[in-house]
């Protein structure tokens, strides 16, 4: 029984035994105060009620104090319940999330949670060991629930980072707040279910939602192309920043949100960088601007879909009536597409209800300002038609370079921009002629993008006037727990000479990230695999004199790269036996990324010159001046087949290599499966030369990167390789050649339509 | 150029020509006042802008006494017009539309109308001449336009009575009001589309409509199964009265109704009374009052339907987050129904995209009370399994016959009842335990079906206690256009006695509705087809020495039944010359219903007994007591061959009559198409002998119903017919048969899934 006290409590708790105790016995106004220090394996249930003027608080000590590492979860349930201030690292959930605003699947009100909030705490690299295990790191059930002031970044594994669930009628209608959190870097995950927040799923695309995402920063969320999933009706997302994040905002099921005051802010660079991406009907996009963005298509700062006719339930909805108002868009590449998806040119290979052949319609896009430093070749990019759009009432400065104005939509104009911080430059000189359009409810917009009034002396674009502050959206104190910075500070490396087999192992060990071994000449001979676990330069000055000679048995690596081992290798000659590698992954657990990059090397005599295990993931992956010679493999990375979208690495690049007397593949590398919506990997093979390679190849292909989306081969020699194809390219996706010399090598060939598995 | 007056005139026309005037050069605040008088072919274009404060109006002299005939409509075109007290009839539109919200298809402001009326007014009978060619009668294109106070009944042909259509940009989020109107009977139309109210379409399931439909009057509206089909978002059903009609209210696209505080009233017989049929996500169904309604499966009271997985778009939406709540139901046959539509069962012939396996889901049922003066077997009918349901606080008396409970979510209780009127009996008797359930957002459900507060003494469903005086539901004038009434007083039939062929010509063109024409005995000589254009009797009192003679040439019928006429005739013997026919529709041009009932005849020596030509409907067609013998054809209803869910007649009944030397189908009643929602027609074969028929019908059935739903052949013998087959019967739709004596006669077939064309 509880004890019927007045007064709240403070009940501290030092170990988890006393913390489940604590949780159990609370009482409405209970402050339980867990102590300064690291708890391991701690699997929270918090299962109580607290009231509105009287919650049930769980806090740090000292916030940023308390340390939950292992195997260990937070699961809320009842209501008004708090936790603040705690630091996930070091392990990972047991369970599908790390914190679920749920106990179990019974359904019941003391399982659901209602009215509670995880707020103040970080999540960090806490994943689980392998890619393919999906969890989810915050789950939303119930209603009237929140996520505020976190910082949450590193997933790398299988799964959204949040997702707002509403599988129940209890979680309907939930009016769940995301609000003023520091999303981090979440990597490319090299395959979709990568979202940073994920609001519902297609099985709830009708459902009524209602969850705000709000005053968020979302830094280099690039897990996939959807940085926000928006699956359920009537959610809203307002002055959230999108900072140098690889993804877009999307609508991709349901209808009727809002997206309003919103900064996409990209770096004039990188066209991975998106923005919005509009499917279904009725949402509302206004006040957003939009700030030196490169994507195009589907990460286009404002892309508009095709549908599917018909479509099913799960697939693409067509656009309806969707506004598009008072938005601004200054030095963006390709600031308007409509039609994306149009993929009409694939209706051999694929079945009809995956052609997107619905355009969008009534459509209203107005009152919106384009400024671009240098003009471009049209405003609006359409892939098909968009003559279901309205446009009314858009200025735009093209530098004096024509465009196709839309029925007088389109107004040109000479403007200037006045700078209100780096990334924020707002046009100014709009001609007084024009005033805003009008359309139907535009009289809901009441505000700008800064939350000034409308009301009086309203004008186009997402700014009212521009004599205003700078609103330092990129100042990280903002957002995110108040104890909590990932802002690092550089650090000088520091440089370790060598120069035999066991300083060079103790130096691996003892080395910190980003510190140099330096390897004096002569021969190295290593008998068990080097591990990387940190990120790490190896380099020679001389790479015919530096050699080292591994004589491990078969089918292990010279370096074994594991988590968050990234390694940089210059100068070096490897050599192996035969039956061994020079790299490989771990065979399983990779639950962090690594990285590799190969300059001056010389490898010869191994079984693999890479091996990439299936669930192992790097960023990138480079081998630059090197040569490989009388290997019987190449690059392997080509263990992902379920056919569910992933792939090993995000960016294989190979450049002014040669490969020599390599017996299959020099590069096999593949992903699969039917997903418009995973849109990497990337290779590229240039100047670089193959000769006499790929004879014992079963599949006769020599550069086999079936299902890889982004190739460019090109400026290479091949010759006498007894090989049918060099390549088989996927002519609808961004796949290229030139300038390649080919002698007794087979061909080049361009097939238009891959045939894939369906993966819906 | 316009007058700038400030003073608001009045323009008298009398013709067309200076009604177009009129409309044109009208100002704000005009009056045009159409003089009294019938006016043909008037194709109004009424193009002008009044303001909110001084709309420009149109009105009869005197309202109902201004007749529009002829090839006739009215199309607005502008803001704040106003048309009053007008009557189409004898006539129909040579357009689309009758009355039309929208002028051209440019699509300006000049062309469709906003903030616009059609009122006070009448239209009846305006049919199309053929019923495959589809209009509306009312359209509604813009925003906040209204239809009130009009009296609608008669259209048989194909199309909607009124659709809202939000096409374009300018029509969504519409407003549109049709309120306090009279819908009179609209006959069954024998396929689908004669809704009464169609709110958007398929292709506009997603989109935002917000229309209002409150305070109407639906009487036997029988077009098709839906009375009501709403197919857009946010729309709003209020205080409806639905009265012997045979439908439903149906949201069969989009989401987020409100149904709330409407009368479905049947009369204890007819099943084809429905009720609410749910499709789809977020409706909310309050306050309603359900009395004496038979109807079952799709016609349920309340039927919430099974939805295809992953549903294209235009099929079948699961159902999800639906509340039904603070209702009432006494004396229904089967109150709540779900899964209705599972058809799992005709897996082998639908292609998967058709099958309805998604039960719904987040859906409540609270609040509500269910009346039995017989007790059911069950009060929820599972046709699947309703586990996605939660029922909580509904009261049921059941008189003690027991019923699954679903977890206490059902209550039994001992209730009575308190008569407030015919059609409203009020339970009693709740017992105080039962408080109303508060599930999320209920207290926005403030008041009461007769708009009584909620707030205090609140109690489960429709009405907040029972001291209520009788809303008088249906007294007509409440409803539709202030001056007419479709009363008709009843008129004592005359009977006309003929003894000769001259007279019975003379007295069939003199006769009136229901009149007699009664023939002596002799031999009537007829050498050209009579022409039933009225309702009209006719008889003898001896078969045998009654005879009818018909000599005309071939292919032409002794009775000819055209547009409104109802033949009931009884004791004559009808002799052919073996190529002509008895009974035939017209050919073409068969605006409105017929009606056939023979009793007591001999027919003989005809090529066809009856031949209904395409786009012919009678609801009834009835053959009793009579013989057919020598004739090459029996009855043929078989020309809707377009496969579009059409028929021939609703009613096909054959009793106790003897079929003998028919040489082909003695029945040939066709109806083709897929389609889930054409739940007719109904043949009944009983009681009757065949011999000697059917030997040269190439298709070898001797009953051939291929396609009718409700079929049943029982008590007849068959006897010496040289056919393959009796009849084939659809086992998964309603065919049945029993008791049948068969001998030399092939045998009655049952296929369990027929092959049908798909409609979608």
């Amino acid at each position: 029984m509880y004890s019927c006290q007045e007064q709240s409590n403070i009940i501290k708790v030092t170990d988890n035994v006393s913390l489940y105790e604590a949780l159990k016995t609370a009482n409405a106004g209970d402050n339980i105060v867990l102590a300064n220090g690291t708890y391991k394996d701690v699997q929270i249930k918090f299962r109580n009620k607290g009231t509105m003027e009287k919650p049930i608080t769980l806090k740090a000590e000292t916030p940023g104090k308390v340390f939950i590492e292992g195997q260990s979860y937070l699961k809320f349930g009842g209501e008004y319940l708090v936790v603040d201030g705690l630091y996930f690292r070091n392990g990972y959930s047991p369970s599908s999330a790390v914190v679920d605003f749920k106990i179990s699947n019974k359904d019941t009100l003391d399982e659901i949670a209602n009215n509670s909030k995880f707020t103040n705490s970080v999540i960090e690299d806490f994943n689980k060991p392998k890619r393919d295990n999906d969890d989810l790191w915050v789950r939303f059930w119930g209603r009237n629930n929140e996520l505020s002031n976190c910082y949450i970044a590193g997933k790398t594994n299988r799964g959204p980072t949040v997702r707002v669930s509403i599988a129940g009628v209890e979680s309907i209608n939930n009016y769940h707040k995301i609000v003023n959190n520091h999303f981090g870097p979440r990597p490319v995950k090299g395959g979709p279910s990568g979202e940073t927040i994920q609001l519902g799923d297609s099985y709830t695309s009708m459902s009524p939602s209602h969850t705000l995402v709000a005053n968020n920063l979302f830094e280099e969320c690039n897990g996939e192309v959807e940085v926000i999933s928006s699956k359920t009706n009537f959610n809203e997302f307002r002055n959230n920043v999108f900072y140098k994040s690889e993804g877009s905002l999307v609508t991709r099921h349901g209808n009727y949100s809002i997206i309003d005051g919103n900064y996409f802010i990209g770096d004039g660079v990188n066209e991975n960088y998106g923005g919005i991406r509009i499917i279904n009907t009725g949402h509302w996009v206004t006040n957003n601007y939009f700030f030196n963005l490169k994507g195009k298509s589907f990460r286009s700062p404002l892309a508009v879909m095709n549908g599917i006719p018909k479509s099913p339930l799960n697939r693409y909805n067509q656009v309806t009536d969707v506004v598009v108002a008072y938005n601004t868009y200054v030095n963006c590449s390709s600031p308007w597409q409509f039609g994306v998806g149009q993929n009409l040119a694939q209706a051999d290979v694929l079945p009809k209800s995956e052609i997107r052949s619905a355009r969008a319609i009534r459509t209203t896009v107005a009152n919106n300002i384009v400024y671009n430093e240098e003009g471009l070749e049209q405003i609006v990019i359409e892939n098909d038609k968009a003559d279901g759009v309205l446009f009314k009432n858009n200025v735009i400065d093209n530098q004096g370079k024509p465009f196709n104005n839309y029925n007088g939509g389109l107004t040109e104009a000479s403007l200037e921009l006045k700078k209100i911080s780096d990334n924020i430059w707002l046009p100014t000189g709009i001609p007084s002629s024009v005033e805003p359009y009008n359309g139907f409810d535009f009289n809901t917009i009441t505000k700008d993008l800064f939350g000034n009034s409308r009301n009086n002396n309203n004008s186009i674009g997402a700014v009212v006037g521009v004599d205003v502050n700078n609103p330092n959206i990129l100042d990280k104190s903002k957002y995110g727990a108040s104890w909590f910075s990932n802002e690092v500070e550089a650090k000088e490396p520091t440089t370790f000479e060598v120069s035999n087999t066991e300083e060079l192992i103790a130096k691996i060990k003892e080395a910190q990230d980003f510190d140099i071994i330096k390897l004096k000449s002569g021969t190295y001979n290593v008998q068990a695999s080097l591990v990387i676990n940190k990120k790490l330069n190896i380099n020679s000055d001389d790479r015919e004199t530096t050699i080292i000679n591994y004589t491990s048995e078969e089918n292990t690596p010279l370096f074994e790269l594991h988590p968050k081992g990234f390694l940089w290798i210059k100068g070096v000659t490897l050599h192996g036996n035969v039956t061994n590698y020079a790299f490989a992954s771990l065979k399983e657990n990779m639950s962090n990324h690594f990285l590799l990059t190969v300059t001056d090397c010389k490898m010869e005599n191994f079984n693999y010159v890479l091996k990439v295990y299936k669930e192992s993931f790097a960023e990138r992956i480079t081998f630059q001046n090197s040569t490989i010679s009388n290997c019987k493999n190449g690059l392997e990375l080509s263990e992902e087949t379920n056919d569910k979208g992933d792939y090993n690495t995000e960016y294989l690049t190979i450049s002014n290599c040669n490969f020599l007397n390599v017996d299959k593949n020099v590069i096999d590398y593949y992903r699969g499966g039917y997903d418009e919506s995973t849109i990497g990997g990337n290779l590229e093979v240039s100047n670089s030369t193959f000769k006499n390679c790929g004879a014992k190849e079963d599949n006769g292909i020599l550069i086999n990167h079936r299902g890889i989306i982004n190739v460019a081969i090109s400026n290479n020699t091949f010759i006498d390789n007894k090989v049918k194809l060099v390549a088989l390219l996927w002519g609808a996706k961004n796949n290229t050649h030139a300038n390649n010399e080919i002698e007794n090598s087979g061909e080049i060939r361009v097939e238009e339509n891959l045939k894939q598995t369906l993966m819906y």
